[in-house]
């Protein structure tokens, strides 16, 4: 048997630059650690903050730490329709050009201009687990998961290699919900046609149609 | 080329047996026309209501028409956890031991003991579709889409076949909002495996495997 991949659930969170964070925190002001993520090093701040766009207000947003260069909100598509903002489908860090918003915390607001984004499904994996896999840094692959009644094969799964992440797929809160929330699911890679649906669509439907002939 | 199936989102819900609408619509009252659905015969009503649960309520959900035998709301998993009720995963009209809920309208209450349901995903067509697709009433099947930077293949897609339907695959809002939402989404039928990951992943596995020995 393969690399099981355990798939992760990320709900609404957000990074931070130390700039922001000080401007609606208060300056001087830094993250406090409360508790450790999947991904060595990344963890959930006590900090929260609320974010607003056009049409509607998260309160009791969290916070990941440590800081990054840059901030970026990270949402769903169903959250990004909730506050009015296009819903932007980007890999983590490429905020050209994504919708701003407004960000809210105790000690004042900041207009951000752009990183909203939805994030595009990924895999974290090592060195090793890749070569196990088949696998390389921005490969894009399926992974065909098992859920009761309602499983999934995810198309355009970015696989992302680096010696400090832990084994995981990252899917948001409408994927999630698209499958069933099983306790621990897991996915298998299968990595053919690219990743993606439009060359499967027309092997499938010829595969079908010899199958008909039969 | 086979058949390119629509995917249609159903939004949530609720059919109604006559005798609940007028507990709460009131006596002698019946359903008002507003606008044809997709499937033959099926209508919008002009009538709204809300429905309640331990811990939430919507409002403003939409009747669809004409009554039914039985009185059955549908929602998202997204929505189950809303409302504060189990997500079932059901095909219409099996509704025993699902979650009640209130249902509320203009001239009452009503407390639905069960009939609350998250529809299993499922393809209407008619017979000569179904010959035309090689497949037949409850079968399983997998039905691969293409949507930017965010396609899925459904596995445990139901076939309904019935000379009344319109061709259509109906998904709730959590899966349409796990692929990004093309204006005209469309899908390819792959009758294989009994439309199930579970022997998927063990074959994509031995494949994965096959490949990587190369």
């Amino acid at each position: 048997m393969g690399l099981a991949i355990p798939i992760e659930t990320s709900a609404r969170h957000i990074h931070m630059c130390q700039k922001d964070f000080e401007k609606i925190f208060g300056e001087g002001r830094t993250l406090t650690y409360k508790a450790d993520l999947s991904q060595p090093g990344q963890y959930v701040a006590e900090e929260r903050l609320s974010v607003k766009g056009p049409k509607g207000t998260f309160e009791n947003v969290a916070i990941l730490g440590p800081f990054r260069p840059e901030t970026q909100l990270e949402i769903s598509m169903t959250d990004s329709r909730k506050l009015g903002v296009p819903g932007v489908i980007r890999q983590s860090g490429d905020t050209k050009d994504t919708p701003g918003c407004t960000l809210i915390g105790p000690a004042g607001e900041l207009e951000l201009d752009h990183g909203v984004i939805v994030a595009k499904r990924h895999i974290h994996m090592t060195p090793v687990q890749a070569i196990q896999a088949n696998v390389k840094d921005n490969d894009e692959v399926f992974v065909i998961m098992e859920s009761f009644e309602r499983s999934l094969i995810f198309a355009d799964v970015i696989v992302r290699v680096n010696p400090n992440f832990a084994l995981a797929m990252h899917v948001d809160t409408d994927e999630a919900n698209a499958f069933a929330s099983d306790s621990k699911p897991t996915g298998v890679i299968l990595k053919l046609f690219g990743g993606r649906t439009y060359n499967l669509q027309k092997w499938a439907d010829e595969l079908q149609n010899g199958i008909n002939r039969l």
